[in-house]
């Protein structure tokens, strides 16, 4: 007997497939439906061998969506918002991995991702970077889950946004392939990946928006640069952040200031040396690590994690679990 | 009949082993002697299968040194100084991939590296940076061949540094496993480096006082933040360059500046758009790229080399050509 | 509370590291010590991040070995035996991941493999290919736990030769880095491996004799060729299998015959297509697919599975739990 | 002044990219035109940079091609006979590296590709696998360039079946992703190569047929089982067989076949030990080795190229070497 049924929608893709394998093996989450749209009717265990979870990819026919006490929403950015929509009014509670409820301003969002599909729900949403809204998550009927480079760069920066120390911010960051979603074309072809390395999202990558938005909200003042890059690996994720504060720093109440905010998270780490995504490969765990640079005063802070986990599916799972009452951990261990 | 005999000293690493494949490969030079200290005895073309150079590498007596017209030297650095001396005392000109004679203030190489071999000959060695020094390289004897990042990081940043834009900068950079030599030991073990990326050199990278003496060379103050990251990959390297600007810089004149910087460079192109490190594998060009951040005014430059190539032995060759009188694309196309 | 206490003894290595995670996560397993030789006092954790075992490796004194009810010996062969003996002599139950018991005939170890250090208990040893000794691994006080690529041969080929299929075999197997254990040096090197693809063991690799002795005990002739070669991936083991049946034998029968062999096992698929290595990463499952060639009679089967789950840590595991009386599935899920 | 021109025909694709670069560096050839379909009006070295070739790809009118002396048709097998056809009627020697004209016999070619676009030429085509056809390949107007398994095979078996010792053999090969061609979808996403490792057309692959009658011509009696596996890398191929000769050889004298069969071919060398792929990456090289197996009686037989190379472009390139009366290896050192 689990304790709620999920559904999750568009669980052909790379973060929807994990989520819907990380609800069916979750202890107290039943898997109700996982729906797919090209590839309804195919068995996600053939789509995805790896994950195991042996049910049929069905239609979601959002008029008359599957009964759930929630859902996991893994469209493409624009396409979710109309659906979200439908599954609330079916009194479902929504984690939304898309971009749609990111964004608190719908303007903000329409200049980057075009019209919104539900912009009166847009009050609704708590910005589900779990560390940071954790009270908010429980009482929300709506989460937008963060994009997987926010998630990074928030959880690398938020203990010096709080303090004022985030003027201005580079973010060189780099991802494995599963970051762009499971999308067909030249670019993610083997050979075009394989041994190269690339910026990609120079002239201005949609995830930066939310970057200012997270950083604004903590104290920072938006004066950021992000630059992704394309990694030659299927999952992980480095944010490497580098920081001219306001003021000097005393290193030592750094590492402070870093450990005692997480101290309790159970998905955040301080470590003391750089972290490689390895380490966080297949976990919902984000590493982080601060340093300073004494010649020239800058802070750099490093924060990995594996983007289609805490990234997408794995703070969906930890989000819902808040959502539902449960411990946040439940699932993800 | 070749026009120049050329020993390779230290062919059992990856630079030297490529150094000699180059050489050997050369229209005009010939591989006067392939040598190594371990692996003394053993044949080149089976350490290094894909080089098919069919020589046997002997060791190296500094005090009756093969009879050559010129020298590249691939020791580990603070091996090199003394060889480089008794070469050149036998009277060859001396391409030297070491670290050794790069820095040219003792104080500052001992800092890093730790006593110097022969501090007398710093004087005289000219810093290969081929496309900033060529005058100087032509009428050298000994050339200090670059660091691979220093390479492509002043390579990307010296337009600007020449107009005075580079007050404040963070070079984001990232390696092929091939950069750190060809050194046993986990952490470039197979299984550490697959699926994974990672800053490192985070305290403080060696190549960092190589960057702030060409900076400050080409009019640069010196703020210099430099972390590099390891890369999945054997070969490539990018240098993702962030600068702050003191004045504000036109987004057409920039390219222009690029443009024209770099017109006549038969290694260098402006590319329109951020390259990747698989366009410059196995080739000795540096491809540059450079956008403006209008949000933050910051510019952002990224150069990608091969470090074996451009990086360490194709630079080498380059330098070479140079001093011996011959085109500098001779035998790197 | 746990119901037993595991030394892992070798937990520096590949195998043993893994092992030890597996105990340290194991609902009904509590980790004794985890022990290793150059690596004694450091961290687990520091050596595996992600393995996440916070204790230091300790060194084991054979004559005064940890409090324990079980262990994993993780030693490489030669060096396991005596310590094995030892801690049987202490009363614990062990599992031993190295080649010193899985060959039954003394002479044939010592001709692959030099002296055999406790020969007095190649008697006692239970071979823990689980699928096909399950029983005796129940009641075994020292399982020897099977070479990587002989538990997916032997997995591949077992319904054949139980038939009497398999008068004639050819093995083309292949693995990732991790199968070679943690050894350094240039074969494992990043750079060497990469982008490389290369069969080795050529003249007769270990693994061979355990091969034929398995094929042996299920009624096959020993007519074996068997070849590895090396991928460039981390962890998953194919084996490849040619098999020229004595008669012939009708398509639908084959697959029946391998479906009904596995149907009950928790760890054994058997799947239409050919599987990738992909779908067993990081699980204890072996999938087996078998087909037959109508223009040569022959029959080809398949079996992939990770060489550090199913093919070492993740088997000693599954034999633990049955020489303990759990679920043989117990913390491999 | 180049001493001929050549059109390459479909130059979009892997292997028609790397032909016209290597046509392009050619000291002999000039690239008269570089076609493509659905990428007609791009610029090649933007859809390659690596390869450098700046030509705008045009589309080809089968009824007015451009001026030329020879061609290099790389079109899907299917497309590519008819445009064959027209080429050779205005007066162009080819070289078609599709499969459309390597099967002798209408009959096979249908049964496994489909209508066959002009069978009249099928009597003039000469199969091109170099080493063994060099002399037809001279006088051809027509060369039908072997498949790059078919390539590897026969190189590896032409010894042993010129001396009627292969009564029986399985071939187990495994190629980098290129050699699928640059087909869009998810098979070869980056995301399912990658740590991957799986055979494919087990129930049998296009290149059988070609296999057969390569082996049947040279004196094999054809009972072949052949099956390719995919491997996480971008080009090269390895082809392990097999052998179960009719009568017992001698290893000495088996290696002394293989070393005197190919002692004066410039692009196959015969080697000690099993090759990997990495040697004879970028190169036109084939690389083999011959074990026997004393407790079989088998012989094993490796042979190792690039699959874009000696296994289409780089032996398209050797072929018309000959075919306009050049030095074989012109062009591909």
């Amino acid at each position: 007997m689990s304790d709620a049924r999920v559904v999750v929608a568009g669980a052909s893709g790379f973060a929807g497939a994990l989520a819907a394998h990380l609800v069916h093996r979750h202890p107290r989450l039943e898997l109700a439906a996982a729906t797919a749209r090209a590839d309804a009717g195919e068995r996600l265990d053939r789509l995805y061998p790896r994950y195991r979870v042996p049910v049929e990819l069905t239609l979601l026919d959002p008029d008359d969506p599957p009964e759930a006490d929630a859902a996991i929403v893994a469209y493409p950015h624009g396409a979710a918002a109309r659906v979200v929509a439908r599954l609330m009014e079916a009194g479902q509670k929504v984690v939304d991995v898309s971009a749609d409820f990111r964004l608190h301003d719908q303007s903000a969002y329409e200049a980057t991702y075009g019209e919104h599909g539900a912009p009166e729900l847009l009050g609704d949403a708590v910005y589900g970077l779990t560390e940071l809204h954790r009270d908010d998550v429980r009482g929300a009927r709506l989460v937008a889950n963060p994009g997987c480079y926010p998630t990074a760069a928030l959880l690398a920066l938020a203990p010096l946004a709080r303090e004022g120390l985030v003027g201005d911010v580079v973010i060189s960051a780099a991802s494995g392939v599963s970051g762009a979603g499971r999308v067909v074309g030249d670019r993610f072809h083997f050979v075009s990946v394989d041994e190269n390395f690339s910026p990609y999202g120079v002239e201005g990558h949609r995830h930066l928006p939310e970057i200012t938005q997270g950083l604004g909200e903590l104290g920072g003042d938006g004066r950021v640069t992000f630059v992704p890059h394309l990694l030659p690996i299927d999952q992980g994720l480095m944010a490497s952040c580098f920081v001219s504060p306001p003021s000097e720093v005393d290193a030592g109440e750094l590492q402070e200031l870093y450990r005692s905010t997480y101290a309790d998270e159970p998905f955040v780490q301080v470590v003391p040396d750089a972290p490689g995504v390895r380490e966080v490969r297949e976990t919902n765990d984000c590493r982080v690590c601060v340093a300073t640079d004494p010649r020239t005063g800058r802070i750099m802070t490093f924060a990995a994690i594996d983007n289609l986990w805490k990234g997408a599916a794995g703070q969906a799972i930890q989000n819902l679990n808040l959502m539902l009452g449960f411990d946040e951990t439940e699932g993800l261990r």
